[in-house]
């Protein structure tokens, strides 16, 4: 359709909204190009900030915040292998030149990183709470952390956190349908739900 | 590559996601936070493309959209007095420097603006249909309209027009609910659904 | 789990809210335990009524009506062999007195019932004109008509006929989403979804 | 099997689905025609059952119950002298003749009350944990309770409760949005997401 990606640079690429199907990836997992960037919305980048996004994935939330970070630093924090490959391919493709790859489990592989003005949770791989803690710590005054949640379980070990930490706490539902581009007939196709919950350290 | 707030005060707002409360406005009438942000992922923007933003309101669209055009060019179109006024404060505001404020009725007011390579009509005044038309007559080849319907009417009329003129069509139906951050209780509360209409030249 | 339908009668069916595993069908196809409900609320029975449930798929919006229509009449309609073995299957495990099973092609077939109060299309064959206009011609005075859309294409003309017919409409869109009882997280999990008009006859 | 509205002008009123308006109520206050009938289906209501309605209101939900439960009894229980008005005039209005009214605080004015086989809690008083506590040691075995929640907090603490009992939990949320009737253009309002939990008694 669109030509993008095509020369060796940025010029083709959208500064915002990448369409999914550019990202290496295990497709159910990537974070949706909608739910992405309501997540980068939530989490309030500034120019020159530093973000910890930890349980990266594929790395779509680093890739689009590269562009929203001119003067700042990013590190995409991923334990699975096969995750961690599908980030370096995308650093690579997608240029994205703020961007750190930390392989490794969080919390422990957070220790030498530099302190985060924001942090996003897209995955814990069991750890939330360990994770929290540990962020916790190390945030900046007037820090934000945005989880992207999908469980029940999840959302309520999130919220009960923050809560207890003294955070000022929004959760956003974001119920996303669309047709599909090249199908006769427009049927709405829904994501499942996701709840983004931004806390803000006081 | 992407511009930043710099004057007194402005440093702290963020280069995606700026909140509601943020912009002089009607507050029932500004396209959210959240819906504007997927609005500008549907919308593909690229560095240097030129930007119309129909029914701009308060300016809330053009204004984002200026950190992702940083070689671009935009405008903002409208016809209300109150909502001219609403676009002056926040232009100043935000030192949205790559927009230029067009006064006046669409289609009409288009005639001497270069032609667009993305469109954006966030109202449109009971005249729709003739407004597609002309931006259909001045989109660049494989370029992109993203409308933004609140109505069945709305919806239907526009995905007419594109299938017709045989546009690529996807439609996005966006449902967000968010929690208050200072209420005692975690109550949700919904938006009205949007419809985001995208269309491609082919 | 819950022991339903064992003996030889109604006793151990709900009276309202049969779970869609009970029902022999297709598993995708079947209008979804909450979608059926909200579209017999729209469908406003009362005791004594006829009702044409046209397209009738595996049966289960008949065979819930027909506890609320003690003193009615229901006309499962349905051309496909499949769904019709389907829907005798299910006609009899809950033994739904006043349902009958015409099979066929709509509007054709609807020649020998009697005029209907209350008309559910779930399906239409590419027929909906035609079945609409049909329907308009014998439904009663203050009769209602209720179609269950999913895709925009069936939503568009549906609402064009209503609106051209002189009809009181009202359309509701559904978005659920579920937890899987038995998993061990509870992840949120969504139905595509749908649009139920609702048409009153003036 | 279900009784039908006799007397002057009742006979209008459907045998599922009344209209919100046709409740005396407060309006924001009431449980909504389509959020009521999904909370019945998850109810699972089977002909002879007893059934608590716990935190009233208007009495919606017990009087959409009474055609469901033919051979059954229904509680409604409320504290609010307002709401208990309300809740008699509705009584006498649909002639719900298996609903007793029942003044006082849950869990204490439930003592003498007879075990339930359904309990469906739409508002606690802030006493959910009490209220569930004694619910737990009256229901009927496979027994089942549905609430309704608005709060994430609601939600949180009844699904702790339901897993530290060992009931079998499922949690569906429902986002509506609906055009009205009499206005020019299909504009989609939405209510506020409702979780509807259900859990069963092993």
């Amino acid at each position: 359709l669109i030509k993008e990606y095509e020369a060796g640079g940025d010029e083709y690429i959208p500064t915002l909204g990448i369409p999914d199907e550019e990202f290496a990836t295990v497709k159910k997992l990537i974070t949706k190009e909608e739910i992405r960037v309501v997540t980068l919305a939530k989490l309030k980048l500034r120019h020159d900030m530093c973000l910890w996004d930890i349980g990266a994935g594929s790395g779509s939330v680093s890739i689009e915040a590269d562009h929203l970070l001119p003067n700042g630093r990013i590190f995409a924090v991923e334990r699975n292998p096969q995750c961690v490959e599908f980030i370096k391919e995308n650093l690579s493709k997608f240029n994205a030149r703020h961007v750190t790859l930390v392989e490794g489990d969080a919390p422990g592989c957070l220790e030498n990183l530099p302190d985060p003005d924001r942090v996003f949770i897209g995955g814990s791989g069991g750890n939330l709470w360990d994770i929290l803690d540990t962020v916790d710590g190390r945030l900046a005054a007037e820090g934000r952390v945005v989880i992207n949640a999908v469980t029940l379980d999840t959302l309520t070990a999130a919220c009960e956190f923050f809560e207890n930490a003294g955070y000022q706490l929004e959760v956003t539902t974001v119920n996303i349908a669309r047709t599909r581009p090249l199908s006769d007939y427009k049927i709405f196709e829904s994501y499942n739900p996701v709840y983004i919950i931004a806390a803000v350290k006081e």
